[in-house]
């Protein structure tokens, strides 16, 4: 971590943001690990704020992630802390002390009880995280929270992330204008062991937590769930929505997410989560090129998930990408290794919406020059009909360069 | 593929090499590809010959595996003919007839049936294979054949691999001494597209093919199978044991793969297909460094397989091994990505014989020392403890350097 790493070529530039009703936030320099940075990062929620969650996979999670789900189930929140450099992973009991002396801390500040205030780390793993660190900091962060402090948090949560993330919605619910606003971090596991995707997005609508949550896990299912920049899940993902109420909206009649009164909002959800999973592949380790990948023609959107996921995953697809190589042999070999339903005689490839190949073979007078000249370009993209069924699905990825290897393969300290 | 790529530091020479009773062969520059070089194996076997056969899972196949695969029922094997150069895969209609007029050019030369003649090409994906290219050059190969022929069968299979790869075992079976010998090329996919596993393995024993399959099968299952440079299942792995039984041991009493009797040249042939699969990670692109890693204490072999492997195709500890970094929290971030039961708080990770943590945490005490000298030298070891159960397995892979990324994502042409 010795020199800043140079601004992604496919960074953009931080939209305007605006106040949250009912959210108010900061961020310090706690000492953590980084040197003359904000590190610590804390938000106020109004009384009633509700909450909905999703959490890394891994079946070895950092104490944050094991303390936001014990906490989840009661659907509210009034606090979150956030800090970067030292992700409290693989710390045994020392980890759950200082999730538990943070949360205590914090509650006596905000007046609420520990299992209101969610928490995140992101940084290194198995490194003991001491609370005094952040216990310390917690007051004066409190005393300058503010409702404008968006941006100061988008940047105060960043490991080595290259660009700040953030995106702001508006939505009509129960006849009223709400807002969602969101930030992220990572995913570029941009320094070694700062493996974490962290996202953090707040409406003002009222919004009962089983709604909230039903919402989040189908929008991330759509979103998050569908980037990747190498595959590696880290222990620490993280992306919490927090509804404050402070819009004064009426509830939703319906406790369905599909509800038509909820259309608009949810789809200003998907969007502004959409919107942050692409800015993390933007910032993805070494990346010079963003990959859309559509797969269609699945036996499932499921299968058409993963069959995307597997080009998205394939480090000779990546390469390729990187190479500017319209290698479209690689993309079947990812379609045949991923174990889905899938026909060579079925299939077909396009690269920039070029048809390649179908019905097993390369099309008679298949012309590459357009194609390869989409592969110049910094966004590319993939399209595979597998000719099997409706299901279809979109994923996101990044390709893979020298640069991915420098930032990977250098030492810790 | 302009300039040939340097040596891998990881090569061994070829070892000692000698005939096996009932298997003639030999290699030829039939102008495929390449310019300059062999390109074209044929091997005869004596008749009488049985084979057994394992192929890629992929679901988009080459032809030639799909040719393979519908013989093997019948067990048995006249010839075998490798082209490098060309994969002939996704060709469609074309693909299936270059197998045909191949398959029956070899039959009438060696005077044996069509389905008695294995095929496997490795090469570029999605380009047309022209029959015409090997029927021609068939008969001079033919003439040619010899029971010495095996290095230059070795060499004639390589695509741009860096060292050619073949091992010699002997075993005593039915009180008669009996030989084993095989080569391999790949798996480097060391020149784009080149991406392609194959490995044909020859004894004079007296074995018929449901034994030699069962044996085979579960000899692949612990070696090619255990083994990943970097997750991309090729169109056209194929692993090919032919035993010609000129050995004229006692036919096996017992038909199960088992039996005592079978134990000697069982671990003869299991030892010969590590040999292979380790040479191919010796050969991985890029390769600086050998990986071994042992996973015990699971819940299964398979489940101990599925957490090797997550580790040794993990990006991320991939890269941390080329940069020489004991950074054993992305051990940890493998482990729990895998999706097969793990229990942070019993789980250990040891590097190069030193355990670093368990337990949940790093180990009170933990000295990096010795493990920063290990991870200097050219074989490493990981080995991770799941504390769940007695499932164990252990899987080899390379590490992932700059090398990696100027082998496959510079331009095919």
């Amino acid at each position: 971590m010795a020199q800043p790493l140079p601004v992604s070529p496919l960074a953009l530039p931080l939209p305007a943001l605006g106040p949250v009703r009912g959210v108010r936030l900061g961020a310090i320099a706690a000492g953590i690990r980084y040197k003359g940075r904000t590190d610590l990062v804390l938000a106020e929620f109004d009384p009633g704020t509700t909450v909905a969650g999703v959490f890394t996979r891994s079946k070895c999670p950092g104490a944050p992630v094991d303390w936001c789900r014990a906490i989840l189930p009661a659907g509210r929140a009034r606090a979150l802390v956030v800090n970067a450099g030292n992700a409290n992973v693989f710390t045994g009991r020392a980890g759950r002390e200082t999730c538990e002396q943070t949360a205590q801390a914090t509650a006596a500040l905000t007046r609420c009880t520990a299992d209101e205030v969610y928490l995140a780390s992101t940084g290194v793993i198995g490194e003991i995280l001491p609370a005094e660190r952040i216990t310390t900091a917690l007051p004066a962060l409190y005393d300058a929270l503010s409702e404008t402090g968006w941006e100061a948090a988008a940047r105060g949560i960043m490991t080595t992330d290259t660009f700040p993330k953030a995106a702001r919605r508006t939505a009509m619910l129960g006849g009223v204008k709400v807002t969602i606003q969101g930030m992220a971090k990572g995913s570029g596991m941009i320094a070694p062991d700062m493996a974490t995707m962290l996202s953090f997005v707040a409406t003002d609508a009222v919004l009962p937590a089983p709604l909230l949550q039903s919402m989040l896990s189908a929008g991330v299912k759509r979103t998050f769930n569908c980037i990747t920049v190498d595959s590696d899940t880290s222990t620490s993902d993280m992306v919490l929505l927090f509804a404050t109420g402070a819009a004064g909206n009426a509830p939703p009649a319906s406790a369905s997410a599909d509800a038509p009164e909820l259309a608009d909002f949810r789809q200003a959800l998907d969007s502004l989560l959409e919107e942050l999973a692409l800015m993390v592949i933007r910032d993805g380790e070494g990346a010079t090129k963003l990959m859309t990948i559509d797969v269609t023609g699945a036996v499932s959107d499921e299968s058409a998930w993963r069959v995307a996921m597997a080009i998205g995953n394939s480090p000779l697809v990546k390469t390729a990408i990187a190479g500017e190589d319209a290698n479209w042999g690689r993309i079947v070999m990812a379609v045949g290794k991923c174990g889905e339903p899938a026909d060579r005689d079925t299939l077909s490839v396009s690269i920039g919406g070029v048809c390649i190949a179908q019905n097993g073979t390369v099309r008679d007078g298949y012309d590459e020059t357009p194609v390869v000249a989409h592969m110049k370009g910094q966004e590319i993209s993939i399209a595979v009909d597998l000719g099997l069924g409706e299901g279809r699905a979109r994923a996101w990825s990044c390709d893979l360069t020298h640069g991915y290897i420098d930032i990977n393969g250098s030492y810790r300290s």
